[in-house]
């Protein structure tokens, strides 16, 4: 068997690819805008252009790769390797694996992105030593994926690990799913832009107000550099974000208890503004936490998560 | 191997064995009083004593047991064999399997009762023919067991599995495990007789108040057999139960998809009473229940899943 595998990581602005070793060191590089405008076909071309582009140069070295694994942002059917939907990417209903196997001529293999970033941490960041863990990645939405006995737990259709929808709050914020109160609603990047905006329109901070005024938006970035420079509603909602973290994140403890569990992610990076109050609701509402021996983390392989664990998966088939 | 293993269910009021053939038939039961407050010592002298005439029974036919499996309702550490803390049977750090391996002179098992219920509905119940399941126990408290890929999930230290303690309200009523809102506050015989209690002191129901006041307390029953009667209060207390029931299903759905959700235990056989509102909140706030393909059942083996669960750990072992 071959001794490097190429990892795709799919977002909805680039396409990163990487060629890396069964050691976990990475070979090679290659980054290129995903121009998802441009149609599904031509996603898929250059996915197989990029992906050739690194095989070629394996293949200067003598080597070829035991498979591509690529991390998709949506529903896979995992046995057809077609993917259901990924509404960033405009796929839906699109027998990817088929497609790409005959450009590319070598085993590939699709897996959700934040299952395939729960297995990168596994394999190479924040989860070697354990076969258990949870990953959350805090985005624009709320993703997650679970590692147990070392594999990643699917599901029995493949759609399991879809943190964002625990419920917090039964009669909150209205989401997505048509339910109400999910953990997306307040530990997102949306639902932190939209508290933002939310204070800034009412008045509460004169600095968002001043903010969404000058550029016409909020970011979690902006939200989250008011909150550092004193804001006390930019506060306030990092804070809300953190205490809902801490609901979801208790509950899935007494349910799987589970060692580790690693936050990702855009927003993980304000890990200053929500960790406290995160914490400080583990350590009021969740009894499984306070036993010890339990880790709350901010995941050391951060964006290559993905790339880790896409690249992961020919190896470990 | 034997095809008979003995299951022992621990109550904390009768303790019962069963003998039964790996074909799923149950070859003899007994059942006598725990008699707790006689002691850990006497309860342990007891379990040897019933399970040895089942043993006896058992070698009139010429045969043996391939073991004994306990379901025990608190928390184990399986590695040692021994019961960290059961306070319904009055146990804690005692090492129990030792000692009655010494007394049967065969393989002992322990397993927390809720996991032996999940792995006796797959083995002989409602969970035949699927490899992954999640057992509700809705009695005097809230418990719960997992079986994924055909196997009772344990979590890193045998504490998974509390389902009783899924956070539904984040700042409702407060529970023992000194969290507040959790699932065992609201689905639990106990929480249902509070409730019931609660609404006769305030007068709310006529009928729950002549009842407490002739009978000094209520039961889950009681307060169910008025609800039957028409009393919309009792009927009330059971809604927001099923309704509490349905936002943890749609957590665990979201989580894990897994195709079975099974309740077991007193409460549960008040299924007329809370299933249509626990159903109407999986409509209203569970994508993952609408998306078909998912079934929420009462547990077919009902008192006797722990029994079955216990006789099958030492078929799987």
């Amino acid at each position: 068997m071959s001794d490097y595998a190429i990892g795709v990581d799919l977002g909805g602005t680039n396409l990163r690819v990487a060629t890396i070793h069964k050691s976990g060191e990475i070979m090679e590089r290659l980054s290129v805008p995903a121009k998802v405008h441009e149609g599904p076909g031509n996603l898929l071309g250059r996915i197989g252009a990029t992906v050739n582009q690194a095989i070629d140069q394996l293949k200067t070295k003598g080597q070829e790769p035991v498979g591509v694994g690529i991390g998709v942002p949506g529903i896979i059917q995992m046995d057809r390797g077609f993917v259901e939907d990924a509404p960033n990417l405009g796929w839906k209903n699109l027998p990817v694996r088929k497609h790409l196997e005959k450009i590319l001529k070598c085993t590939v293999i699709l897996e959700n992105d934040a299952n395939a970033a729960a297995l990168g941490e596994k394999w190479m960041g924040s989860g070697q030593g354990t076969n258990h863990l949870c990953l959350l990645t805090l985005g624009t939405g709320v993703g997650g994926g679970f590692i147990m006995n070392g594999k990643i737990w699917h599901g029995f259709r493949g759609m399991a690990g879809e943190v964002g929808h625990v419920n917090i709050y039964p009669d909150g914020v209205a989401c997505n799913c048509n339910g109400q109160g999910c953990l997306e609603q307040y530990a997102s990047a949306q639902a932190i832009v939209r508290e933002g905006e939310k204070a800034a329109r009412k008045g509460l901070s004169p600095k968002l107000r001043h903010e969404l005024g000058r550029s016409g938006k909020l970011t979690a970035k902006t939200v989250g550099h008011q909150a550092r420079q004193g804001d006390n509603v930019a506060q306030a909602i990092y804070a809300d974000a953190g205490k809902a973290l801490g609901i979801a994140l208790g509950t899935i403890m007494s349910l799987l208890e589970l060692p580790l569990y690693l936050l990702n992610g855009g927003v993980a990076a304000a890990w200053d503004l929500f960790a406290p109050a995160m914490f400080a609701q583990l350590e009021k509402g969740a009894y499984m936490y306070r036993t010890g021996g339990i880790r709350v983390e901010s995941g050391k392989l951060k964006e290559d998560a993905g790339l880790f664990g896409a690249a992961y998966l020919p190896f470990c088939k």
